[in-house]
């Protein structure tokens, strides 16, 4: 077998590729924009141009993690919310077409191939189960057994965003209340900052970002001791850990880990996240609760998207 | 392999018993008080004497659903929570000692049991996978993939009384907050009737049962046309049918198999437990959902916890 694949993280704004090798090397790093307004073969295309500029010699695949549901052939991406036009797309043929070439083509869920990344090359190793649990624009999830992903009944286990914390709360994206997606979520999140920065002229976080803020901001000024900014870290960490508890009492899988750009914030937002989970999990399962940051960022997306192409663990 | 075993059902407040022939028939059912302030050696030697009431030539062996948790050997059961003195108890050694014969016993979480009965003798033979939900005074859980039990990584999946849907709402025994026992339990449930009784003098629950209110009250008064009785029990069922959506986000199971007393009030407590599921639950994991009564009652038990003895299916 080759030792070596093509990876693609393809994401609502950008594609990032390189070349993966065994072991878990990325080379060749680099990112496009992905352009998505301009429909699936436009974006295809721009997926193809990156796979040429990246091959050499023995390649094993291409591997690519897609921000939707994946169907059970691995071939197919369905209705990816954020990328318009994509209602069906064979991946796999629709590369193989462009690159004029034989290519064996993997696609995977983005969360899912970011869990794989972090069970065999990042903070999962130490895990023979996790939840890997993903704080980006919307909040993912995958579960991870012996190095594999869990798939549940009809492929779509580990749907961690929509697990709710209050039947009374906030609406997230597909409509369901109280989901932790609706408060740990990056629009979520930072909506609830502006929306508290009307009554509290005092905090940083006017002059650091009033009109652009991101999570970013939101952990600089928890950082400098802003009490508004560790407030709204604590408060969303809270209902993270609540959330986590239900998925312990429905798994009995006690290893977290918690990456994409919220997860940034660190111990502002998961001490309390900690303190919740423990607090919310009956005390038969709380031994060996624990929850850990994936620090490898968007590389785990891609050296996930790669792994199945590559023969060494 | 002999084609019949003996099957036991201990509960906090009675023990049951029969003999289980293969193909699921159940001869010569027996209860007889737990007494379990006794203690277990007390315990044990009723169940002892049961198995030897029962016991007529060739026993696969002898299989016990226990109300609390058992270790990942089958053997022992650990600090059940309504059996006194019972910190860890090798059920197995114990029964084999005072049978004073070779007998192969078989221990196993009485939900669990109740899971396996009727995915093998029940409502979840329909379903490759399915959750099954106890409601009685606490409220239990199990999933069943093709016929075997989930376990999670530490053995104690399938806790679906403790996922929670408010984390702001009342605690249950276990201490957590807004947890779906601490709405659909039979001790929660009619407490909840209790006090809003002190404000609706025109119920018929007054009539019915003011001062021993049992959920069959509750279901019989709705079906008299009580509006409070419907009320409280629409409430509960929505709150389990929100909950039932979390666990359909974490496993993507989509069967739900409702059991226990509380259950019995069928479509008055399952409608709005339908329709809270399906409002609560991502589109892209609604198709399929479906929320089906275990009828066979106490039954359930007895048959999965003879079933592993038993060769057929």
């Amino acid at each position: 077998m080759p030792e070596q694949a093509i990876a693609i993280d393809l994401g609502g704004t950008s594609i990032k590729a390189a070349l993966v090798q065994s072991g878990g090397h990325l080379r060749h790093e680099q990112s496009v924009p992905t352009d998505a307004d301009g429909g699936p073969d436009a974006v295809l295309d721009r997926i193809a141009g990156l796979v040429s500029d990246l091959w050499t010699g023995d390649i094993a695949g291409v591997g690519i993690g897609v921000p939707g549901a994946v169907d059970a052939s691995q071939r197919y991406v369905v209705r990816p919310p954020n990328l318009p036009g994509w209602d069906r797309v064979d991946v796999s043929a629709e590369l193989g077409r462009r690159l004029d070439r034989e290519v064996r083509v993997v696609v995977e869920n983005d969360a899912n191939a970011a869990a794989l990344g972090s069970a065999h090359y990042g903070a999962g190793r130490d895990f023979r189960a996790f939840l890997m649990a993903t704080l980006g624009t919307g909040v993912g999830g995958a579960i991870v057994v012996d190095g594999a992903i869990f798939r549940g009944a009809h492929g779509g286990a580990g749907e961690f965003g929509h697990v709710s914390v209050d039947f009374d709360g906030p609406v997230d994206g597909a409509g369901v209340a109280g989901a932790v997606e609706a408060y740990v979520g990056q629009e979520y999140l930072t909506a609830r900052a502006r929306q508290l920065l009307l009554s509290r002229p005092e905090s940083r976080l006017h002059a650091i970002a009033a009109d652009d803020l991101s999570p970013l901001h939101l952990t600089e000024a928890a950082d400098d001791g802003d009490a508004l900014a560790r407030e709204i870290l604590a408060w969303a960490g809270h209902k993270l850990g609540c959330a986590l508890a239900s998925v312990v009492h429905v798994l009995d899988i006690r290893k977290i880990v918690v990456g994409g750009g919220v997860s940034g914030a660190g111990d502002w937002l998961l001490e309390p996240a900690r303190a919740a989970l423990t607090a919310q999990t009956m005390p038969a399962l709380r031994d060996g609760l624990q929850i850990v940051r994936e620090t490898m960022g968007n590389d785990a997306g891609l050296l996930g998207a790669a792994h199945p192409l590559l023969a060494d663990d």
